[in-house]
């Protein structure tokens, strides 16, 4: 078993990169949920690549056909299946890799899982490219989300050591929204385009940079999540570190919190409008595992493509002897900012999978 | 469902802080296990409290009684269940707290989810105590695992900022055992002592300090784990997740990699003694979410002890006003040196579970 | 794993027939209900041994000891841990066995399984015995069913192919309390003297026999259950065939209906009092996997005790030649009258599990 | 969550019944695999409608296109996904049920369960022909485990109460191909004359009939399964209670041996060229939830076809009211001939499943 999750609403991810196509199968979705086609299309477009010098070249149309489950634009309850057609594969600039593990790179560790059957072509089914499904499915979350008032939104809280603002206290859809529709999504202008210069400077010297992701969501009631395993952190980074070049997640202050005192990092609680509410959030909206009803906040560390330009050291497995390996073909400079709204798709999943299951404590 | 994680090896945690007892169930281990009983006793004395003015006072001996799937010294293949009594309570320090939430604790959230039917004298299912029986399972998983030829070590990588020397490029078990023989586990003596004067100083203001622990493994087989969601870094994020107090996991160079080039964090490849091996280890162990053979290498983020004897502030959750709140009773000013075998625990259990699942990928 | 079952309402059964103690971990009841512990203990005494000549006269009290997640006679959310000691214990009766194995029972596999470290005397893991935790868990879950309108109840379907009138169409909760209140569950007395002779001819000639369990519940909203896999009728099967000595379930006419027209076997639906209704109910209450909001009805095989005094023919497994065993001991010379509070425990702790998990598909 | 079942290796089935296709996602397959997609379709071909008068007209190739998991013929390790077009939908055959529950249909219960938002054409969902897929998973399944040994079978014990004779004690892998190859699937070549009389006979009364299908398997090691849950009985009846129609599953001699005494059901132990054997196999294989490594024996009861021509009384729902419907289109008087690769398919991907998992008792 491998690439699923999920409890109530259950997601399985297929396809390798340069296989026939990709896909997902989205269980246990409410029905009679109506999808916006267009809007998902436009969600979708947001990690799509071609678009700049800051990604890939790959050009891929990535509008997925829906094989099942939605019927006259609804989700109809039974499974849902989304199918994204491979187009523009080079698998002939793969074609000197072989035995050559890239470093950085799943190469060495799906030989060791799979010996010589493993289909790596562009990095099969390892490849950033399988975030596109997990997008189809994000996407549907996030409207179905919205129309309970549950917001999920995300920015580039750094690339390459240079720090965007955080998000605000109480983040609001509008702002979800104009982050949505920024090309490259930062809070602070400023930062972004000294961000964008880094990239390319990367790219120009045949490298690459990593980048955090800070993602959040409003509108969660209080409640949600069970103690210990089955809490909202454990649930939220199992399913996050399954997106490709994840190396790390926090939740509120994070590692931060480590160096601070109790007394900074509690948060006060006080009643506004008859609702208890915090002065500060550095619990993220989550304590014991559960859900406070402040906003929930998370930040993911994306690891610097490891698909470089430059040559470098590795091992030929066959003949078990060093050797060097330069890649070539089309590679992301970073894709720190594509996968913003890849950390907000499975984030929008996971809590839609808690909502489903509902707080059984109060039954 | 809760307080549950494995696939083949199953753990169910039990027991309140302030109930009869607290316990697990181990369900899967192997059968015929000798199970050293005086080691795990030395491993559970290593996060009982009470030993000196760096813990809590609460007095525990935390001797486990096994009720099932121990016979002769040796796990019979039967689930196992471990029961540890409690002793030291001192309920009445807890009678002011309720309905007065303490900040930074899971007082509110249980409230919003179990309303007043929670339990939460001394945090009740919430409470650290329940990492008693995490180290019992935890503890038998790493004598297993010994076996072998697999090691499981940490340290202390900061309290309150400041800073211990990381584990070498490949720790030995020796290493391991010295710092499981030390009473505050580091490996820079002088940065241990600057560390506990900073527990001591925040205990006199009445306050605390948080921290990281760094986690490493040994001896594990190249393809273990699965892609994606089922990724080691999934599988251990979610059980690390469940510790109370965790905010944050990274693995490998983690956070820091996403303000590097891939240049600096791709681990280059090469051959020493016929094995493929690498100069680097940013990867900590793991490339998309399958073992690469190198130590696994993971840091958890600790929080500060949200119960700290200051005053703070609170809402009174029947009436629904502001309020104050001093938190009696005996606290830990720290929390991350005890949480040094949890994390081992924890990270042994997973991975104990990985290995019996197997490299099906080539069955 | 193995001893576990259930989505949200999980359970772990520990346990060996000769070892300390047996017990459950309930985890994911909801939080603030009552439980009436002497309606549970009568509950219980239902399967208890050792009351007359038709079980075996091993007498234990079974008195469950709650170690967590009961507080103040309510459920506190937290994990439920029950325990029950064991007393009356002759394991010496076991000394010949082993390495021999029973006809009949685990003996063989446990060996095949865990070698000479399983634990067999009395049965060990797999004994009947493990059915006394079950119905802690199932004797809780049929409170909190009660209390939302939805009652389990069962009686032998028959002994020895003696046959008892099935339940009526609809069968009322007084029914079931009848039924509960009698030392022999049977609908019809005439029958039930029959199989009690039947019963205790059997022990006469040092054998046994076998009977069948029909289990029953009402008061189910319509619409509960998943589609193919995650249907009403596999999350039962999955649970029912973890009683020891079941060998085959049905739901409705089950095996009966494969002998019939579609004519005969469709339930013709007609409206009563607002409510759709069926005049037969053939489907017992499950359509496509899903509850109808009909009675569910369901059937379990329960094969012959296998211990019987009677000499058998068996393999000495260190020889590995064959030999004859004579098994002494007490034994059950039927286990199918005990069976029924068992199958009624199981049936509600997955129907709680299921009404726990909600409807989804119109949240 | 609902059409997927499975441990490691992991089923997620989707489509409906006139919606653009239907497929499966298998994860978790051994890598380097080469699947023989001649003898899949041969396989594929025993459930395909269409070819005689005793199963509907409805015409499908069910020719599955794999798009991903499978290269060069051969699987890759990572999840495979195949999925068959519908084709010959007659949609219109289904307007005037809208509102009109068929009898024995899931029609009810998907409404209950998803209201009007259901997609019921053809049963949607719920349909048989979603058996395809499973197939599909199960046709390559059993290469998998034809390649170590393992050899599953199946045959109609009964139609319309007419009994085939049951499996000899040991059936062999030839006995298994010839049932394969034959267009109706008996022993007794007469049973099965009068098997399909019956049917025939039903279809010109505008009626249908059910069946019993018997499967086994042999070459399996003792040991496999897990006590009392995860038993070998627990998990192939769950997920044979997902195969549409099925209402009963029994193990051996099932329900039979409910009537028997002790001294005939249990199977004495022998010896033979050095192996542990039985003489008679009552308990079917498991003992315990564990193989005994005796051939594995299941029968599951299918029930006569809902879909029958007659007019059959029913209500309403949007008036709620009483209706008469006389169900048109085209419809199988039978479906026991065409579950029987299903049953068999289902069973191989379960022992898969469990010898994926491997006998962790004894790690």
């Amino acid at each position: 078993m491998s690439s699923e999750f999920g409890k109530i609403l259950r997601l399985s991810v297929f396809g390798q990169s340069h296989g026939k196509a990709i896909g997902v199968v989205v269980d246990g979705l409410p029905a009679g949920e109506e999808i916006d086609l267009e809007a998902l299309q436009r969600f979708l477009d947001r990690r799509r690549p071609g678009k700049n010098g800051l990604s890939t070249p790959r050009k891929e149309t990535d509008i997925p056909e829906f094989l099942s489950g939605l019927e006259g634009g609804k989700t109809c309850g039974a499974p849902l299946c989304a199918v994204i057609q491979n187009a523009d594969q080079h698998s002939k600039d793969y074609g000197e890799l072989s035995g050559k593990p890239r470093p950085g790179h799943a190469d060495y560790t799906a030989w060791a899982k799979w010996g010589g059957h493993a289909d790596m072509r562009g990095g099969g089914h390892f490849s950033g490219r399988l975030t596109a499904p997990l997008c189809v499915a994000g996407g549907i979350a996030k409207q179905i989300l919205a129309r309970r008032g549950v917001f999920v939104g995300a920015h580039l809280a750094s690339v390459a050591g240079i720090l965007d603002r955080p998000f605000p206290l109480y983040p609001t859809a509008e702002l979800f929204e104009d982050l949505a529709a920024k090309p490259f999504p930062v809070l602070d202008a400023g930062a972004g385009e000294r961000m964008q210069e880094a990239i390319l400077a990367a790219k120009q010297t045949l490298d690459s940079v990593g980048g955090v992701v800070e993602c959040a969501a409003t509108g969660l009631p209080a409640g949600l999540g069970d103690p210990m395993f089955e809490g909202i952190e454990s649930r939220l980074a199992g399913a996050l570190f399954g997106i490709p070049a994840v190396k790390g997640v926090e939740f509120g202050a994070g590692f931060a919190a480590a160096a601070w005192r109790g007394s900074k990092n509690n948060d006060e609680f006080f009643v506004e409008d008859g609702a208890v509410r915090v002065r500060t959030n550095h619990a993220g909206g989550i304590l014991g595992g559960i859900t406070t009803g402040m906003p929930l906040t998370l930040r993911v560390a994306v690891k610097p493509t490891p698909s470089i330009g430059q040559a470098q050291r590795t091992v030929c497995l066959s003949r078990m002897e060093e050797t060097e390996l330069t890649v070539h073909g089309r590679h992301d400079p970073c894709v720190a900012h594509r996968a913003v709204p890849v950390v907000e798709a499975v984030t929008a999943t996971v809590l839609l999978d808690l909502l489903l299951e509902g707080n059984h404590g109060t039954f």
